[in-house]
């Protein structure tokens, strides 16, 4: 595919300032882009890339245009009101993907005779779907995929391959399950008695609500009564663990690595960088960000970023790093400090003995 | 189902203080449970949330009635030995699951002619039992299960869907492995030569014993040599690794995100908590308990709690930790100690000038 | 199979001190090796292991065996070149494995019309194999792989059960992907706008270069635009989590638990320890080595090694963690001096009143 900067221009509604008849062929970010390439900049870090990189066209932000006329004079900019959206818009456009399959249900799926298909649904051979499931319309079951009886989906969900559903798991619409992800297997929950670790039937399910996304290797245990649940919006990277009755609120994000035990908590808008921790039961207020590895073992207030293990706020984990930074400084500082108080205290003791020396000695 | 509060004392033989007419439906955690859910107690903090909860009825330990009756007078308590037992068992009653399947070994299923399986299995549709395997009795292995060649399970063993065992793992009786786990990778072993990782073949196997429980997910690796082992009644959590050549002794338990790397051995009744890392050829001593984030790097004794990366004792570490939260206004101390050192000296400095001056001008 | 030590000595090209007739059957750990066990030594701690193990024969490297023969003189010694090597070649003769199979192409597997598979390879029941999918000679394909349209692999790569290959990633030769591992889902990307995540579509893929290893339940996402990349040679053990365009050097060697955030890069040879974390858009450079759970947020520059969250060099962290086992005396130490000054400032204050005493008493 080739097209001109300007006719790029018109299809995303952008003003050109520079060269309308080069030809893109297609998009890259920033560092990469070539002069056949067209790439976009948000922020002054994106535009000093530019001392190195010659890519053919750049969408911009109204607000940049005037910096990056003068500083950049040679290039072909694109002003548009959302330069990642229309990147992104060209992105797909030079890429086309595959078209949706419509492969409808594979005879070489296994499917319960009581499971209900909704309409346009795509079946891949080797899913197996179990007992009283029912799938809404529009949903793509890839290949391995397992759901387990009892199960419901919603509208357009896509379940990759390989993923895992336990019996009655509750899924609403537009959800996205990653490969290998495990949806439903028991909590992990025994009673320790007579010297043997004895399992407690985990009797509850898990409730993934509308336009959730799991990531591939995530797994989110049943409840032990109750549902485990992950709120609308909400977006799980891969490798994440939510333990059991855990109730997620609406469009938290959890990087890779993080992992909940039972029965946390969260509020909306909830961010966990990669590998944090949070211990059972816990609480996490509306909009709290959690810091990269934090540990969290007490109920966090929202709206404030937290890092560390044990997790306190940014500034105080900041001063207590910078402090630590200092620490061997400190205990020379600490060190020397002690010979100058021996030494005072030295001559201090000699004075004393001096004084009234001079007392004498005038007396 | 509904059930009268007598009934149910009658069923788990307790004793009811209240009403004894009340009709139960389900039960519930306290904190959620209604007017015709059965709840348990088992501490205070459980009985202060009857503050706002308001259960049809609370199983509880003979040692907290009174203060229960005196307390919260208006409720429905059943007396009993095992709350929560008893709560267990009326959960099961009001949830009734699923009967287990009777499916025998489906036809759809890939079973190699020399795979040997006992009688009462279910073998699923998609299952797939690689050359001279060995299944006891009354195992269920679930869709997409992959037993490769020469491995043998003991009885009443369940491997749920899509779980992978590589060839010649030896499994237990009542052993559970979850959704997506892997039994017997390679280990992660190579020789560094001439610029390039070697592979050393792995050439060990793994053995889980009796009422091992693995999570979704977890992954434990072939030994070198001989075996990596998973000791009776040890339960693993989703997403822990266990390196080759580790020996894991009875009754641990290990939480989501527990990695250990190769030949670690550890006693019986380990605990780790989450997100724990041990090194290469550690011991972990009986009935020791690592707290969550712990990084351990040398051999911990048995019968003690360790926390910290480095990991050490619990006190040793909240003394740490302490000092930690102290550090910022340590550094402040210091910094104030410091000026009125100088001020000291300064003025001892004077002094010293002063007191000749005492004695010249007495002179 | 038993075989006499002279005879593995020859087939090893070793020479023998002790006893050539001793009949060897298995390969053995210096720790576990039994009589008619053969082990190696390749430093003082396998040799001080002699003290309580009996092993039939030791393979010993030349520069040990004046020391060995002296320390322990009624033992079975082979000096050869390489001693590991020397055992890895007993351990295969004694332990052999199953040949390769030689199934070809299942009838029970799935394969699209358009896919293209060389010669020689096992594709075995249960395996998915998408549009337009090319594979090369001598790969094995095991049950439950899906490899998803339009991918490209090798020649001679094994691709575990279970393990998913999303479309378009491409693989070099002798790749190996274990069990469960995931290649090519979404990276975690979004919009967010009118307080909803909105995924930024993932058009990229992922390449593994050859003689690349992916442990089981590893997961790499695919980039945004362009390519993840894993170099040649470079291993992944279980469970670590490669983000959205990363790009790794070759012979990278990563342990289990490791997490890179997006469009990290590397050079060659970086080790990672066990739970490191790195964020994203950070490079490393060659050689650099971070230490188990270590913290990455900046680059790193190669040849050193890194350790602690957030990561520092080596010997900062180390005399961080010296000073911080001795803050608690530290802060004692503080208080300790403190009121030493606070004396030293009472008695300067005495004396300051004395002095003038002094003075006026002489006047």
């Amino acid at each position: 595919m080739e097209i001109s900067v300007g006719e790029l221009a018109r299809r995303v509604g952008g003003i050109v300032h520079g060269d309308e008849t080069v030809l893109i062929e297609s998009a890259q970010s920033i560092a990469k882009a070539g002069l056949r390439d067209i790439t976009f900049a948000v922020n002054e870090l994106n535009l000093r890339l530019l001392s190195t990189a010659r890519p053919g066209a750049i969408f911009i932000a109204a607000k940049f245009i005037d910096h990056a006329l003068q500083n950049y004079p040679d290039r072909n900019w694109i002003v548009v009101k959302d330069p990642l959206g229309a990147f992104i818009e060209v992105l797909q456009l030079t890429r086309p993907q595959r078209e949706r399959s419509t492969i409808g249900i594979s005879p070489q799926a296994v499917i319960a005779p009581s499971a209900v298909i909704g309409p346009n649904c795509n079946i891949y051979p080797g899913a197996y779907i179990g007992e009283d499931v029912i799938i809404g319309a529009g949903c793509d079951i890839h290949p391995g995929v397992v759901i387990s009886a009892d199960c419901r989906l919603g509208e357009q969900c896509t379940v990759y391959p390989n993923a895992v559903l336990y019996p009655q798991i509750v899924v609403g619409n537009r959800v996205i399950i990653h490969a290998s992800a495990v949806v439903g297997a028991d909590g992990f929950g025994y009673r320790f008695q007579q010297g043997r670790y004895n399992k407690i039937p985990q009797l509850g399910n898990v409730e993934l609500h509308d336009d959730v996304e799991i990531g591939a290797c995530t797994t989110i245990d049943r409840a032990m009564i109750g549902a485990t649940t992950i709120g609308e919006g909400t977006k799980l990277d891969n490798l994440v663990m939510i333990g059991h009755n855990c109730e997620l609120g609406k469009h938290n994000a959890f990087a890779s690595g993080v992992g909940l035990a039972g029965s946390v908590t969260t509020g909306d808008y909830v961010v966990c960088a990669g590998q944090v921790g949070i211990a059972d039961h816990v609480h996490i207020g509306d909009k709290a960000v959690l810091g990269a590895k934090s540990g969290v073992h007490k109920d966090m207030e929202g709206g404030k970023t937290y890092l560390g293990a044990p997790a306190t706020e940014e500034h105080d984990q900041f001063r207590i790093l910078m402090a630590l930074n200092k620490l061997p400084e400190l205990r020379k500082q600490l060190r020397e400090l002690e010979s100058q108080v021996t030494e005072l205290t030295r001559r201090l003791a000699d004075q004393t003995v001096t004084v009234p020396d001079v007392a004498n000695q005038v007396a």
